[in-house]
């Protein structure tokens, strides 16, 4: 009974009307012919293949799961052959470099492409979830040899990827990690240490598997600073081929997971595994963050597509389920009760899922075009302003969108009632699916502290404030043309009330370091409704010139009445986390350690 | 890996300190010798026998889940024989009338206990958590005759009871239903129809069953004012004892859910079942009603059981997991890395899922106090002002404390990081447990909707105004002995938003009827802080009390700081929440039926 519906409209009404992604990208450096009618064709043909192919594998995959055999993982039935019609359509190569067989399509078409992906079958997208990533940090640190090597296969899609980081007794302090790396005389490295939680570590679907592995050469200095970055390919090159040995290396295990169940999330040896230097040595953290922006914004776009899924599942039970009547009076006299719709509460509940989704959709596909303007923008100021964007709001796009979706997905399971919390309808799948997109690629924790810390603090201020400026500029000095009333007031008070906050935290941080820490998950959710309320002031600004030029396409009418909404009931939150925030780390460190007991 | 400490402490506090539940139980009119020490005895029995032998069964039974097996249900492994060590040890029987069986202890010791049992194992408490709605509803509505055959049964343990109210087409709009009784000559119902969700329908462990089933006699008026009640059990009596013949039904399927996966929750077929009238004829629906307030008690004591056990778990991996420094430097040099406890946003998680739980804990604990004295209170204005609370606060309570729960449950998740994604430290569980607790019993919207139309509403604000003086005369005019500056000021200034909201919203529903399902919901919210607030402001004033005197006791400092904790960074909520509620219907209601569209 699971329901996907691709939101072809919602994403054309973004790409093309509210970011103009077509003239600003024809605007880069980089010649891309993307234009709106191609971007249009590929969204359709995606949209299909997910809609059909991956959704019907969706609940089968997340029952049967996944399991070692024989030091094998096989993935659920049906995954396999779906990533071959995948690969064989040529889709993977959508959005690299033709120059290793890519169609060099913009990032924001390889966002959209994401979001019906992870919405029509989360766990079957994770195979491929890492590629974009491990396939810039290849592009941009690797040698020549190996990129001629490595990344044909990987924009193929004939070979997967991983990222072997986390070890058991460290994710989000890799300063810890204990994996061992040896020179050989011949150049190579051999790897030896156990990862954790390895996504797609083993499958039983591609002939290789790309493993990019953090380790410590002998001799490194401890802590982050010497951590070394590795190719560690599961099968060795050979005259003519791929060794069909396997290289030291097994996947001891497959986890067992809330959700994401299709995806084999592994447990993996590197016993005397051959691996090679990506970058040079003691630098492999900054080479694997290379690809940290990208990644991140690609979890945002997991959890706009998995929160659609959601929405699209809730209005369809919501139209169908008939209890009780409308609080006015009968609505469908015809009909034993009302469609559940038209009570006010369900209503409430669903247009906070369309909010966040299309808030979502708006955010990350505007983050994935600024990504594309950091690289190739046409002038310097341009790619310097858009970088200055990314580095701000990615770590709120990942957790105020993962917050947000768990939330909409959460919904689903609420509308459907008792038939949510079984699992024929599909909804609290996507709930557990989508529960780990708040803690992989770096926790929304780790994101608060990023974002407040190294990306507000550490200017002074001053990337949030051209941010803000920004915003200002638009909803207060006629920057959005169309504008209609009442956007713009609660907007600004929001934004005023925000750029007071850096000052007051920095100050308090110089009498008690714990300010940072005790403000910044308060302080990302109200830049998140910040950025959010102003996507969704533009969004109204386009949809009240449409409606008064008479358009009959009800999208317009509906964006409005939703954006609408954001400010009435989600927007509110913005001052309460505010107030939270300065509220200071008092309430937090009072209590000493030991008198936190049960 | 499973953690569950049974927090003797703070329930003690709860019960003697802050509630003088003792005195207040001894001058009620119905005599009870349950003394501090006897309750603190029970307690700690019980507590010992949920963290041993039921937590212990908490990861099979979710593992296992249940089956039909030959039309028979079988439980997961060991669920059987620690019900029956349950029964021996005569637990069960601890707060039932003296006369069937019982013990004769109030209804706070209930709830204390039911706790224990659904944080040790929720699942298995199931079997077990429609006893006392069973009993209640005999108690008031059966024969004599049926009274003396049932209760002592139920009273004992030795069967356990349902509730037979779902089916496919109807929850919340009972209404609807379709099952059918068919009066026969000798005085008893041939009944047919079909139930779904309902726990306990089938299991292996007490030789009988006694099913409460809602059902159209024949020739009954459409609509609610149609059901009757009748009892059913699973197999006959007859000369000596029970009819080895079942009686004339099927259990044809366990549900596969998202948790409680170790309760058998079963699709019924009632196939010319054999049942007699409870009370009479088309008053089913209120006699089904007068289990409904402890009923709904019950699930908020669940969730707050859950929320203790997600806190349990929490605390220990937070004082274990090393990973990075705290902010301010080193707090343990002599490990590679400082306990996550040591940061701040770990520490925020964890106190609010402490003060969750112990705002719960002690606004269920009160409203169980207040049901024996709205049934045994000594005089007329003690229980008609306990009657009065109760009624206000029981949805309230069970709304409330679900989401509260879930969002405690969610933490102890992120805390957990990837490790608590993965079923091994059991944190996902108790998340996929509580999950339908904002659905069963009344979803929260149907609370929300019982709250503002019924509750308060319909008094024109009176119950509610009687509430909010309490608070007032107790925060405002030193109704609190030893009471801290800080607490007044804010919890004043909800109360007054909240007492006006009434008005507008009746006044608005004059000429909308949704404007009162359109605030619900947040006013519901914004009343749970109000309750929730008091009585930690009633926690910090016997804390500062205590502290003055100079006690060593670690919970005293501990109390006030969870409490300062709630004023400064939870209740801020309230505000938003009656902010919202006072942004009115229009938001939900001017977006057209078919514009919500994906």
């Amino acid at each position: 009974m699971f329901l996907y519906q691709t939101p072809l409209r919602d994403m054309q009404f973004v790409l093309h009307e509210l970011l103009g992604a077509s003239a600003s990208i024809a605007a880069m450096r980089r010649a891309v012919s993307w234009d709106r009618e191609t971007t249009d064709q590929a969204i359709d043909a995606v949209g299909r293949f997910a809609g059909s192919e991956l959704a019907r594998l969706n609940a089968g995959g997340d029952e049967e799961g996944c399991r070692v055999e024989a030091g094998v993982v096989r993935t659920p039935r049906g995954f396999a052959e779906a990533y071959r019609r995948f690969v064989d359509a040529g889709w993977p190569t959508l959005a690299y470099d033709e120059k290793f067989g890519g169609q060099g399509a913009p990032a924001i078409l390889y966002s959209a492409m994401l979001e019906m992906l992870y919405a029509a079958n989360a766990g079957w997208t994770m195979y491929f979830g890492t590629a974009r990533g491990a396939y810039e940090c290849l592009h941009t640190h690797a040698s020549p040899q190996q990129q001629a090597y490595y990344l044909p296969n990987v924009v193929s899609g004939r070979w997967t990827t991983t990222m072997c980081l986390t070890e058991a007794h460290c994710g989000s302090d890799l300063g810890l990690l204990r994996t061992r790396a040896v020179p050989q005389a011949d150049g190579s490295y051999r790897i030896n240490g156990s990862k954790l939680f390895i996504s797609g570590g083993d499958q039983d679907f591609t002939e290789n598997i790309v493993h990019l592995v953090l380790a410590r050469v002998t001799g490194a200095p401890p802590g982050v600073r010497g951590i070394s970055l590795f190719v560690v390919p599961k099968h060795l090159p050979q005259a003519g081929g791929l060794s069909p040995e396997r290289n030291g290396m097994t996947a001891t295990a497959v986890e067992h997971k809330m959700g994401l169940r299709g995806s084999a999330t592994c447990a993996m040896n590197f016993e005397d595994s051959v691996g090679w230097l990506v970058g040079r040595p003691n630098e492999g953290m900054r080479n694997m963050f290379v690809m940290i922006n990208s990644s991140r914004i690609g979890v945002a776009v997991q959890a706009v597509g998995l929160a659609q899924a959601a929405y699209c599942s809730a209005l369809g039970y919501a139209r169908e389920r008939l209890q009780m009547r409308a609080a006015g009076g009968p609505r469908r006299p015809d009909l034993p009760a009302d469609p559940i719709i038209e009570h006010a509460d369900v209503r409430r509940m669903l247009l906070t899922q369309k909010a966040h989704v299309e808030a979502g959709r708006m955010l990350v596909y505007w983050l994935s075009l600024l990504l594309d303007q950091e690289a190739f923008g046409a002038d310097e100021t341009t790619r310097s302003e858009a970088a200055g964007l990314v580095g701000l709001l990615t770590p709120v796009a990942k957790a105020f969108l993962t917050e947000n979706a768990f939330v909409a997905a959460n919904h689903a399971i609420q509308i459907h009632g008792g038939h949510g919390y079984i699992r024929d309808h599909g909804v609290e799948q996507i709930v557990r699916d989508v529960r780990i997109a708040q803690i992989y690629e770096g926790t929304n924790g780790i994101q608060a502290r990023d974002l407040l810390a190294r990306k507000v603090l550490a200017d002074g201020g001053a990337q949030l404030d051209a941010f803000l400026n920004r915003v200002w500029h638009d909803v207060a000095d006629g920057g959005i043309a169309g504008l209609p009333g009442g956007f713009a007031e609660p907007l600004l008070r929001v934004c005023d009330d925000l750029r007071q906050l850096p000052a007051r935290i920095g100050g308090a941080a110089a009498g008690n370091a714990d300010e940072i820490g005790a403000a910044g998950t308060d302080f990302l959710r109200a830049l998140g409704h910040v950025a959010c309320a102003w996507l969704f002031a533009r969004a109204a600004g386009v949809a009240t010139l449409r409606l008064s030029a008479g358009t009959s396409d009800p999208l317009y009418a509906s964006k409005l009445a939703t954006a609408r909404f954001y400010f009435s009931r989600l927007l509110p939150e913005a001052s309460m986390h505010l107030h939270v925030a300065r509220s200071g780390a008092a309430s937090l460190s009072d209590l000493r350690e030991d008198h936190l007991f049960v």
